[in-house]
């Protein structure tokens, strides 16, 4: 898991991003040196050595496998006006929204450039596991867009959305690792299903800790997803426990845009404290946990293999003995 | 060349482009059925045929090509705040911003499905020339934007910023079509090289008319580039050809962004006639013309084969006899 980290923070380290025109070039190079956790990378590089040892191949992998999920960042924030990213201006704030289109276009163009740079007998199929990804992925942001708007979503439509706008990224990084070291194709999809449960876990917790998280450790403020109208596991989850009145009160909430915003947060938070709806989003955070676990356990490499997988999930939702 | 045409159009009505989520794909649906002159895949499947048969492959790539195209189209013109585009109201003008954005994005990843959607032998080259042109097209929009700004650019920095945003993509779809027929590789060249002439010839003519064209047939309202103070070749030409205090007036006039704007086009227009630029750019036009020509008389197939391309590029140049 060390060496794992020591690996990704050198790839990122030593590569180039600065080129010219600068002015497109210094924005990619700004964000990719914000850091982050680097999880995709992590994850892909990860589920390769399950299976055997790294080459040159998977290590532009994972830098493209990071580019993509930058570049989306870069245009959501963009879309939902973001001032700060990991503590720093955003590019759209920085350089104007301009820079942030062409060269979040161009960060896009980059990360195939990467998964481009050597030939691999499974090449195609890497391509179009990313390719599908990336359609999904702006679907599942376009969805989210969709949702601030609607005050009718169900929970279902809600978790295909978490589904597409993150699960599958993280799923994809598993696979294509996977992929790069020849892995059967039983295994492949294992590993796809366990970051499938993997990240709608991770979002389950992303959307508690907005409510309950401490400011200072989580880094954002207590109840942004309330302002922004974010309908989250939370809601649903608080919908279905509330009485009539409750519902209605809290649908109100949802969909009143001219109210104190503050007074608004807290009117809900209370409402999520009185009908205690945080053990059950634990429980279902739980159960996509146990999902996840079990997709990795039925991958066929012998335990120790799995080690590194096992911890990166355990560090990622925070439950590292 | 008419049954070409045939095969574009019958491949654009017929292909399926609305999804869910409908937001997200519905002004996809619209860039793609807006029509133009589909250059892009007629030029991909001329250079296919001309070493043999066209195939599923070929078809789907030749959407892919003007998919991409349209991506670039739809971000340039939120970028440019261009309200029009063919007559009809341009994306972000009829859906926002953030639609813009993120149907662009998408189209962009759909330019790759529809690469992906088929093994083939030369994947690998085909995927790596299509995207090397992606970030050069990026490039080459920076570039545009940066010299708009700037009153020192050369006729060199010109004609590289015109090669990026424009000619690359045209020899890119010669040179994929060619490659899906298996093409040999001094041939693909030859054909990139004839689509970088091309590329460059019809972007001086549109220079060209911009200046002097008939606003009925052209379609654009005259002088919209000094306007927008696009240091085109037929500014550069001016500048040549302009004794120092014509260099003087007319770099003035490309600074002022105070004055009466319908002064500053007339004022120009007047100082290019004055100048006499037109042959001169009729001359510069004509040299890529014979060097787009030397390149196609080199590719090592039957005359007859390259009547198809020959009449796209008299066409395109409006020197169809």
């Amino acid at each position: 898991m060390q060496t794992l980290l020591n690996t990704v923070n050198q790839i990122f380290t030593t590569e180039q991003f600065l080129h010219e025109p600068r002015p497109l070039y210094e924005p990619i190079d700004y964000t990719l040196r914000l850091g982050g956790k680097r999880i995709r990378p992590l994850m892909l590089l990860a589920a390769n050595r399950m299976f055997g040892d790294t080459d040159e191949a998977v290590r532009h992998a994972a830098i493209g496998i990071e580019m993509f999920h930058n570049f989306t960042l870069l245009h959501d924030d963009l879309m939902d006006r973001s001032p700060l990213r990991r503590g720093q201006p955003t590019v759209y704030r920085k350089w104007g929204d301009n820079t942030a289109i062409l060269s979040g276009d161009t960060m896009f163009a980059l990360a195939w450039q990467y998964f481009l740079k050597q030939p691999h007998e499974r090449l195609h199929d890497i391509l179009k596991c990313f390719n599908q990804t990336a359609i999904e992925v702006c679907e599942g942001q376009q969805y989210d867009m969709d949702f601030e708007q609607r005050n009718d979503t169900t929970l279902d439509e809600y978790m295909q959305m978490i589904r597409l706008k993150t699960a599958v990224l993280l799923a994809a990084a598993l696979k294509i690792g996977a992929l790069y070291a020849h892995a059967p194709e039983e295994d492949t999809e294992h590993l796809y299903q366990f970051g499938i449960h993997l990240g709608l876990a991770f979002q389950l917790q992303d959307d508690l800790l907005d409510a309950y998280g401490d400011t200072a450790t989580f880094g954002k403020q207590t109840g942004q997803d309330i302002r922004d109208r974010k309908k989250t596991y939370l809601l649903h989850c608080a919908l279905h426990l509330a009485n009539s009145s409750q519902q209605k009160e809290l649908q109100a909430l949802f969909a009143d845009v001219n109210g104190d915003e503050d007074a608004r947060v807290v009117r809900v938070l209370q409402i999520y404290k009185e009908l205690g709806i945080q053990p059950h989003v634990e429980e279902a955070i739980r159960q996509q946990f146990a999902l996840a676990k079990e997709q990795l356990d039925a991958v066929q490499v012998e335990e120790i293999q799995k080690a590194p997988l096992q911890q990166l999930m355990e560090t990622l939702l925070g439950r590292k003995k």
